[in-house]
């Protein structure tokens, strides 16, 4: 049983699930490959189960620190729409997997560079070459297929999909996800859902719920390499200006588990809503009443909180694994000896 | 005496004096107006002691949150430079601050306008409305002139200056200084100095140095309407581009002390080097070595933690102020009944 | 009678004003200083006659070149909302605007600065100091007041309010304004309206509907020191990230004058909806469907035309103007013989 | 013979050999596509014939448009240096080279992705999807190697390389480009080059030095989905943050031939300076004069002019291609019959 518990950041509820899907429609899918020194893999969050070139939804992102390699955010930035799953993986599978969202989408719809616009790929990645032989350039187009076959709002966490070769603090690192309720007047609620990938942090850094985790262990000869690609869902009715602004929020996550937003992390924030979708040609547009800006803080502060919950979860979630050439990350778990 | 000591953030040393003015040629002034409901003032941060417009220093900026008033950061973000004092004062007394360090570098450089460019003042803000009567306009180009005057590297910390009618976690805020070395392989090291007008965050938030200090007094009927300047000066040779990277790590400093970086709070932060100068005129242009990129991350962790380190001392400096129509903001060495 | 007639930009049809208040509801005044070396002014766009802070519109906006002193675009950027007129006036002036919008503002609402937030001032400058003595701040808070009692739909344009004491292309410059019809499918139509202050352009450079007019008189010494202040207006239902984009297009206009977008020429672009508008608390949220993305290119096509015939026009209509100094800005009229 | 000659743009030289090469060092090399329904290919720039992963160079950009799916901009703007050559090519192939980058620079260096940071590939795009089958995803890494084999200081231009499919004006588009000598006080100069992808703008649009060519022909109902890549290179030591200023001024050119940056056209630059290298490891840092900001205009006013020339090359160099589904793209010179 574990000595220490796994602390619940900040005053608001979690969500039923404790993560992402949470947001209702939301799911996510994983693909692991995990043998000798590949250990590495494909991550997808879809905002809703429909074709999301018909069914765009509005999103927006945060470049914090812009050392990365991520596709698809410039577009997603002009254009304040996503219309592909969101990618997860490795930072030189970014190639394989922008193919294979181009050959999924086509697949769907032969107009796709021809009389409709070209459809852009969301491919967002962290460097797992410590764990992962990352040279090897293992991930393929059908390990990104079989990450969406897999989707459900059953979220595992920890050395899984995109997370199995990441490392955070010197510990291991990976996939976590949280979730938090934001009252409303009247009764109701919004509710803000966080998905992380984590690989991010120097060894002896961590703050684990006003703990701080010391170094003693491995990696401390390791330069930090990190990254960590934040996603954050609502159903709040928000515009794309809107979701630029609760993506920001993540920063403030991160910050409080240890981070400085380190030279070599690329650190990016996305956040959509599922409230609307957009059609990829004009008709009837939905009249829609955007949520009123002064009610943003509770949304903020969910932000925040379900971002340094999902990292806080991710740590915990993640087995001590060995990879490439023999190396190792020790599970937060394991190193507290709570197994 | 203190039962709670202010705690040392992070494992970097303080600079000798513990505020920005570690930095050489760093000094601050104050002008504080305190007499019934107009509590508020001037304080200014000069990067050296000649004449800024003939020495121009480089800087950069972020903009966290761009719900704010302050005025001169788009040039100082398009150019790369400061060419005045930064003068911190309350919302409404922008213009007037504005119209005197116009007034200021035209009495030394009558081309200014004519032949030359004009001068680019750079007047940072809060509100300081629930102290202050903030619609009287109080602060007058004279008061800037007197902060001037008084410029040292004494820096004096709390309610005064900028900070005298400062709110920040349902506290007493107000300007926060603080300093951290940062070590050079060889034996040398570069400054980090920070400096801050704190006037942000929920009451009950606040997370000092790990204790969480609670919302059991005034204060929890006022809604948020805060905002924070962050001031970075270094000695490290950093260009423009190197000076955006470093204001944003001020950032995480303002996260770990329980901000999230509400909707209403203006969080900005500008970085400034000491370590050339940049003439009106060409000429003979300086040849410099910048720093290494990879050699940033210490000045990234000097800037979180000596943001953070400001914010802190300004929670202990200031004293408990009552102002307008009798609002009063407790300072926290009175809350923690430590006096 | 013209020699030369002042050419139509593009293809789409003018309103019936050739102004931005073709755009309905949006007026514009001017107070004018003309005396000696004092030749300057205030010129104020209103986007509705009704109160702006209880009734604010959408807008975003481009900083093209950030060598500026306006006021105002860090928070209408950030909250995508303008809640004051849109002030134009030379550099040294925007203090005192600014503090005149504050009055304007607080006079109305005892509780902007108390329970409310503050009030953001929207003024945007140019620098006249060739012809005007800028360094005297002849601008007050009255002339500002003036310049909003004066507002009507009849748009005075040339060396008029705040573009009294401006140069263009080493002619005179000043205030021009223009507007386009975009149809819509179903024969309905949006409009898009310009007004820019134009103080910009190196002498021999302009390019007046094909014509290029050369520098052969007065001001080739005269290094460029000019700015472009662009406003665009449109009743086409855009969010802010939409209006974002429309500004830019202000600048596909700007070079085709002559432009290109110099050193020292703070060019910058502000655009408003005047399709809805959003009060300052939460309440009945309107429900608005926003235009489909792919309907922006008529719309982006009027906001590059109507901002090269403002130009246009604002050198047409402006007057050979002596001040400072005995300085003298020939009129393009008076240029071209055609009086 | 032609009748209409090509125009030279402004008033400033053109180097010796007319293109981006004129910048010492800089070379430009293509594999061109061009079977049935398959018209597509790659163009590489080369800042230096030396190894960029070692010889990093300074670079920025300008997202002016952000509908497009290039990679590699947010880690170059952050960071502000150029590490793999500058590669071109259709929407669907940037997986495909980002690939081929990343195993070019991992066969010199193979601790890229282990002890040293990974590469961040730099393959910008245009979509070709009119005259090619850009579904075929034809283009491999094979043909960047190619295309890198063949670099050299001749640069062929027109419908060659990328440029092979692409569209502009409705006529056939494709490689252009252009250099500015810039005169410096003391009779030396700086040299501006540009090199573009052309793929943009409507028919009818286009404006030839001054010339309005009409949409008589063909293209008429197909909708505008173009785009433009517009590189800079320079001798002049400028800095991140003055390359940025200097990227963007390629907008100006680009909207003097006829754009207003239409809604799907993702129009972006990105500027480089040959002065000065990067290394990846701190070690002497050049010590380094930077041109002072006020001599920044000629180099500006080159940017334009050469940018607005590399486009009418384009134009004029490019032959008739008919490609896909017998889909046909008219040559500038046919058009005028002046062959």
């Amino acid at each position: 049983m574990a000595i220490v518990p796994i602390p619940h950041v900040g005053d608001l509820p979690s969500g039923r699930l404790g993560s992402i899907s949470d947001v209702p429609g939301v799911t996510v899918g994983h693909c692991t490959l995990a043998q000798g020194g590949c250990q590495t893999g494909v991550t997808v969050v879809l905002p809703h189960g429909r074709d999301l070139f018909l069914e765009k939804v509005p999103a927006a992102a945060t470049i914090l620190n812009g050392f990365g390699k991520s596709a698809g955010l410039l577009q997603l930035m002009e254009l304040g729409v996503l219309e592909t799953p969101i990618a997860l993986t490795n930072t030189f599978s970014v190639g394989a997997l922008v193919q294979a969202q181009i050959r999924q989408a086509v697949a769907r719809h032969a107009q796709i560079g021809r009389r409709w616009p070209t459809v852009n790929p969301l491919v967002l990645e962290c460097n797992d070459g410590f764990l992962n032989d990352i040279q090897a350039m293992a991930v393929t187009g059908e390990h990104y297929l079989e990450a969406c076959r897999t989707a459900s709002d059953q979220v595992l966490q920890g050395a899984v999909g995109a997370g199995r070769g990441m490392s955070c603090f010197g510990l291991k690192g990976g996939i976590g996800s949280a979730s938090r309720l934001c009252p409303l007047p009247g009764g109701r609620s919004f509710t803000v859902g966080a998905l992380v990938l984590a690989n991010f942090g120097l060894p002896g850094a961590l703050c684990f719920g006003g703990l701080r985790v010391g170094p003693e262990a491995e990696g401390g000869g390791e330069p930090e390499k990190g990254s960590i690609i934040m996603l954050l869902a609502t159903d709040a009715p928000l515009d794309g200006r809107q979701l630029r602004r609760l993506s920001l929020r993540a920063a403030a996550g991160l910050a409080r588990t240890g981070s400085f937003y380190g030279h070599e992390s690329g650190d990016l924030a996305v956040a959509f809503s599922t409230r609307y979708t957009l059609a990829p040609e004009p008709g009837a547009e939905p009249a829609l009443a955007m949520l009123h800006e002064s009610r943003l803080d509770p949304l903020f502060r969910a932000a925040a909180d379900s971002t340094e919950q999902a990292i806080l979860n991710a740590l915990w979630h993640a087995e001590t694994v060995v990879g490439r050439d023999g190396h190792r990350r020790q599970g937060l778990r394991e190193r507290l000896g709570t197994r």
